[in-house]
C-alpha cells in the first residue's frame, strides 16, 4: 500500500534512502498522516508541516542517542510514524492508543514529555548538562515554532543557554503561526529576517565595496572598522539570537530535506548553542489545511477529499455561547476587554475581534503576561475578560494569585474546557482549576450547570468588583434555550433543582445534569434526592449545605475536578470545621494523570457515569443508620 | 533635623527645588533609609540605588496621574518616603506600619501592588490599554531592574508592547545586579551597551564619512543603502529593544539627575514604546552596601556605622543546615545537581557553588525555566535538587505538574520560606505550597519537624525516583542535634511523639513543636493527647490517621499553611472518604493574605500560638460526647 513507508521498520532505516526517495516518503507520511487523522482527529496542519524536517533529522542524527524534544509536540506525527508506531500510529488518540504528543511512557524516542509551550528549551538544556556532567557526547536537539517562542519559558532557557555554551542545537520552526497567525514584535522580527532579500549576493556586494575602502589612519581608521563591524553583525540576518549568544543559521527552506540534511552535517560537528531557523508551511501538502492552517491546527474527524469537517447536530458548544455573549456585553459596556494567549479561536472571541478590534488583545502564547496585563487594565478602571482555557491557565496561578487576588482586582477568568477534554489526554485536561483557585482569597468561582447559566455567569462576573473564574466544559451545551435575558446570579447562592428526603446530590458544572439523572437512577430504587446546583464552588452555599447535613442521611458531592482540593474538598472541610457527622461521599477524578479517550469512555474510567454513581450511592446508603 | 526632606510635604514639593538641592535632598534621604532600615531591616541595597532616578520621575512627572510601575518594588522606598509616607516609613515592615512593596491599598502613588519580579511591564501596558481605551492622556511608566528582565515575563510583556506600538516608558535599572550578581545572555547583552565607547563622536563621525559616499545608480546604490541602513542600526545601542520595537534612550547615568530630568522632559513629548537604560549602583552612597550589594539586597538589623548585621545568637538556620546537607550529598553522589533562580545565598548554595561549580546552575530570576531545566537533567538521569522560595515556587506550578509530576521525574524541589515569613509580609508569605503541591500525582510533600529531620528528609528525597518536594520555614531552627548520619525515612509514615489517650494532635512541620507545647498546655487542663509528626503530606500516614480517628475523641490538625487545600484539608477528605465521623479542628492560616509583622505577632494574629490552640482544643473537646 505505502511503498516507501512500508519499508521503514526502524528510523535508521530513513538513511538508506536518497533524497529522492525520502520525498516519494514525506508524500506517503502526509497520505497516511491523512489518513488517521480524518478519522481520529488531531494536530494535522502542525505534522504536516515538518514531515521534511522530521526526516533530515533522522536521516543525519543518532537517536535516540541523541536526544530530540519537540516543543508542544503537536507537529511529532512523522516522528512518531518512524520510530515503531507506524502501525499503532492507527490508534492515534483513542484510549489505549499511542497518544497526540511525545510521551517518556510510550517510546524511547519521546525523549521529554510535553503538551504545553514552551518548555524544550529548558528540558534540552536540562539534557545537556546532564549529558555533560556525564562525559557523553550525544546531541541535544530542540523544536520549537516561532508561536511556543513568544512564551516567557522559551526567553528564560534562552537566556541561559546562550551564556552557558553548551552544545545544543534549538530548530526554530518558523511557519508564522502560533495557533493561529503568530502576534509580538518577535514574530515581525522574523519576518523582517525571513524577507531580507538575496541575502548571499548583497552580501558579496557589499563585501567588494569595502574592501575597495582605503586603508587610512588615525581618527578615519576607527571609522572605516565601526562601518565594518556593523555591517558585518547587520547582514548577519538572526542578530537577535546571535545578541542572545547563539550561533544563527538560517533561514532555511524547511521543506528541502536535501539542504536541511547538509547544514544538520555541519551542524553536528559544531559547538556550542546553535540556532537554526527553518522556515516551513504550516498545513503543508494538503491544500485545505494550506489554505486553513488555523481550522487544521487541531481538528475532529473530516472528509479528507473535501477538508469539510464531519459535524454530528449537536446543540451549540459552550465556547460558541460565550463567544455570543461577550458580544453582548461589549455592547452595553464599553470598559470591556477580551483578553486571548493566541486561541482567538479556541476561546471563541474571533467575533469580539472583528466587532471591537479596539478592545481585543492577542498576547501571544504568554499566560503570564495575559493575566498581570488584565490586571493593569483592571487597576486603571476597565475590565477586563481574559478566556483561556484551564490547563493553560495553570501557567498564570502566581499571577493570579499574586497580581489579581492579593490586589482584589475586577479581572474575569474564562477557563474552557474545564474537567476532562477527552483525546488530548492528561496534558489538556483541565481537572485542577478548582483545586487551585479554591485556595486563592478573595476568588469568586462561577460554575455553569449549562450554557445558559454560563450567559449569566458571565453577565455577573463581569459587574463584579472583584476576581472572578467562570469554568465551563470543551464542546456541546445541553441544548437549553439561551434567550432570556442576562441577568445577574446572587453570589455564593446554590439553586434547588429537585427536593428529596434521604440523600442529597451536590454537584457543581458539567455534573449537574448528570446528578439529575443519577437522582432518577435512584428513584428507581426508593432513594430520594435532593439535586442541588451549587452554581458556585467558592463562595460556597454554606447555609446550604449545612441544611442539607441537617436533614439528610447522606451527601453527595460531583465535580469534574480532582478530588483533592476540590469542590468535595471544600465540603469535607466544611463539614468538618462545622462539626457536622454527616456521612459524605466524593465523586471526582481520582489523584492520578487522567488518559486519553472520549468523554463518555474517561468518565467511564474514573466512574462519574450516572449509573456509576447511583449504583456507588446507593450502597453507601446501606451502610449509614437511619 | 532634614533640612530638605522635611520641607517635602507633597510630591510636587521635589519640582521646586533645583538640582543641586535635590542632590542634598538625595543625600538625606539615604540618611533617612539608613537610619530607618538598620532598625527595621529591609531591602536597602536596591532602594538606595534609585534615589536619583525616583526624584527626577517625580520632578517631570505628574504623579499620581501618571501612573508608575515599580517591578519586584524592593527599590521604592524614595518613593514612598516622597509620597506622604515620609514619618509612616518609620513603622517599614512592622505590623500595622508601612509595608515593604507597593501597595494598591497603602497609597494612590502605588499604582500596581508588586513583590514578586517580571510584572511591571505587563502592568503598565494594561494601564496604557486602559487609558487610550478611556481617552486619557497620562503617562504609564515602569521601572524594571536588569534582574527582573530575566523573567519570561517581561519577555512577553516587551514583545506585545512592541507590537502594539502604545505610549509606554520602561525604565530599565541597570545595575548589573539581580539578587546577586545577575547571569544570562541579557545580562552580558547590557554590559555590551554600557561599554560600548564614545558613543556619541563616533556616530558623528560615521554619519560624516557616509556622507561624503557619493549618489551613484543601480547595483552600487543598493549596496550603499545597505551599508546606510546598517550602520545607522548597529550604532544604536541598544538594537535587541529597537528590534522589539522599542525606541532606545541610553545608557544614562542613573545618579545624575540633571541628565535624567532632561531626558525625562524630551521622553514625556514622545510617543510608542521608549525603553530608557539607566545604569545605577546597587546600594550607592553606603559603602558596605555598595561593596557588598548581596548581603544588603534584603538585610536584618544592622550597625549603620559599620554595616554588621546585630545577630541574636540563635540556632542556624534551616538554609544553613540545608546548605550543609547538600555538600554531604554532593560528595556521595556525583549527579547530584543544585538549580537556584538568582538566590545562591538566600537558598544557602554558596557554598555548593563553590565546592561544585559545574554542578551548580544559577538560572536567573526564572522559576519556570528552573523547574523543566531540572526536569530535563532528571529525564536524562541526573538528579537535580532545585531550591526556590516556597512564593516564588508558585511561578512553577505548571511546570511542576505537567514536566515534573506527569513525567514521574526525579526532581527534588527544596521549599525554603515556606510558611509565614514574617515583615515581607502577604506577597512573601508560603502559605499555599501544601495546596498546590498535595493536588499534583506522584508528588511526595515531605515536611521536616526540625533542621534534623530535613537533613535526613533531604537525603531520602534525593534518592527517591520520582518527585519531592521538601518545604521547611525561615529562619532560625529548633536547635537540635545535627550530628547523627544521614538516614532515609520511610516514606508515607508519620511518627508519634508522644501517646495520649483523648486527642491526637496531627502537625506537619514548625507546628510539631508548637503541638508538643499544646499538649503540655492541655495536659495542665487534663486532657491527654497524642502528638504525631506526619512528616509527610503526600502520601498522607492514612493508617496513622486511621487509628487516631479510631481511638480519639478529638482529631485536630496544626499546619503553618492555608486551610484551602492543605494538610488539614487532604486529613478532612480521608476521614470523610472512610466515613470516619470523629471530630476534627483544623489550625491553619485562614482564607485571607495574612498582612507583615514578626512572625510571632503573625501566628498569634491567626490563632496559631499553643496558648490559643490548647483554648480551642479545650473548647471544642467540652463539645464532643464521651
Amino acid at each position: 500500500m505505502y511503498e516507501w513507508l512500508d519499508q521503514i521498520q526502524k528510523p535508521e532505516d530513513v538513511k538508506r534512502l536518497s533524497i529522492a526517495q525520502l520525498e516519494m516518503l514525506a508524500a506517503e507520511i502526509r497520505r497516511y498522516m491523512l489518513e488517521t487523522v480524518s478519522k481520529n482527529g488531531g494536530h494535522l496542519a502542525p505534522s504536516l508541516g515538518t514531515v521534511e524536517l522530521t526526516l533530515a533529522l533522522y536521516r543525519v542524527f543518532q537517536f535516540p542517542k541523541d536526544k530530540l524534544v519537540w516543543d508542544v509536540g503537536h507537529q511529532a506525527y512523522t516522528h512518531k510514524i518512524l520510530t515503531g508506531r507506524r502501525d499503532a500510529f492507527k490508534t492515534l488518540r483513542k484510549k489505549g492508543g499511542i497518544t497526540g504528543f511525545p510521551n517518556r511512557f510510550e517510546s524511547a524516542y519521546d525523549a521529554f514529555g510535553v503538551g504545553h509551550a514552551s518548555t524544550s528549551i529548558s528540558a534540552a538544556l536540562g539534557m545537556a548538562i546532564s549529558r555533560d556532567l556525564m562525559g557523553r557526547t550525544n546531541k541535544v536537539i530542540a523544536v520549537i515554532g516561532d508561536g511556543a517562542m513568544t512564551g516567557g519559558e522559551s526567553f528564560e532557557a534562552i537566556n541561559e543557554a546562550g551564556q552557558l555554551g553548551k552544545d545544543l542545537i534549538v530548530i526554530l520552526n518558523d511557519n508564522e503561526m502560533s495557533i493561529d497567525k503568530n502576534v509580538g514584535a518577535m514574530s515581525e522580527y522574523l519576518s523582517r529576517v525571513r524577507l531580507a532579500p538575496q541575502y548571499e549576493r548583497v552580501k558579496q556586494d557589499v563585501h567588494d565595496f569595502l574592501e575597495r575602502i582605503p586603508h587610512v589612519g588615525g581618527k578615519m581608521l576607527r571609522t572605516v572598522s565601526v562601518i565594518k563591524d556593523s555591517v558585518r553583525s547587520a547582514l548577519v540576518p538572526g542578530e537577535l539570537f546571535e545578541e542572545a549568544g547563539f550561533h544563527y543559521v538560517g533561514p532555511l527552506d524547511g521543506h528541502d530535506i536535501g539542504l536541511l540534511s547538509e547544514v544538520f552535517e555541519r551542524v553536528r560537528e559544531m559547538h556550542g548553542p546553535i540556532l537554526i531557523h527553518v522556515h516551513t508551511k504550516k498545513g503543508k501538502g494538503y491544500l485545505p489545511a494550506e489554505q486553513n492552517p488555523g481550522k487544521f491546527h487541531g481538528i475532529g474527524k473530516f472528509d479528507p477529499a473535501t477538508g469539510s469537517c464531519v459535524k454530528k447536530a449537536c446543540p451549540p458548544s459552550y465556547t460558541s455561547v460565550f463567544s455570543q455573549t461577550m458580544l453582548e456585553l461589549a455592547e452595553r459596556d464599553p470598559k470591556l476587554i477580551a483578553i486571548t494567549a493566541a486561541m482567538p479561536d479556541g476561546t471563541g472571541l474571533r467575533a469580539f475581534k472583528e466587532n471591537y478590534p479596539k478592545r481585543y488583545f492577542d498576547v501571544g502564547i504568554a499566560e503570564e503576561h495575559a493575566v498581570t496585563l488584565a490586571a493593569g487594565i483592571a487597576a486603571d478602571g476597565c475590565h477586563p475578560v481574559a478566556a483561556i482555557y484551564s490547563t493553560f491557565a495553570q501557567r498564570a496561578f502566581d499571577q493570579l494569585l499574586h497580581d489579581v487576588c492579593l490586589q482584589q482586582l475586577p479581572v474575569t477568568l474564562c477557563l474552557d474546557r474545564a474537567g476532562l477534554v477527552g483525546e488530548d489526554g492528561p496534558t489538556h485536561h483541565g481537572v485542577f482549576d478548582l483545586s487551585y483557585l479554591r485556595m486563592m482569597p478573595h476568588m469568586t468561582i462561577f460554575v455553569p450547570k449549562d450554557e445558559n447559566e454560563l450567559r449569566h455567569m458571565l453577565y455577573t462576573a463581569v459587574r463584579m468588583d472583584s476576581p472572578a473564574a467562570v469554568r465551563y466544559p470543551r464542546g456541546a451545551g445541553l441544548g437549553v434555550d439561551c434567550g432570556e435575558p442576562l441577568r445577574e446570579i446572587p453570589i455564593g447562592q446554590a439553586e434547588t433543582l429537585r427536593e428529596g428526603t434521604d440523600v442529597a446530590l451536590l454537584a457543581v458544572g458539567s455534573m449537574v445534569s448528570k446528578a439529575v439523572q443519577t437522582a432518577d437512577l435512584l428513584a428507581e430504587k426508593q432513594i430520594s434526592c435532593t439535586v442541588v446546583n451549587m452554581r458556585f464552588v467558592k463562595p460556597m452555599d454554606r447555609a446550604c449545605i449545612l441544611r442539607e447535613a441537617a436533614s439528610k442521611k447522606l451527601l453527595v458531592t460531583m465535580e469534574e475536578n480532582a478530588l483533592i482540593g476540590g469542590f468535595g474538598s471544600g465540603v469535607a472541610e466544611l463539614l468538618a470545621d462545622e462539626g457536622q457527622a454527616v456521612r459524605l461521599l466524593r465523586f471526582g477524578i481520582p489523584d492520578q494523570f487522567i488518559e486519553q479517550g472520549t468523554h463518555d469512555e474517561l468518565l467511564e474510567l474514573v466512574g462519574l457515569t450516572p449509573g456509576q454513581m447511583a449504583e456507588r450511592i446507593a450502597a453507601t446508603r446501606e451502610t449509614v443508620k437511619d
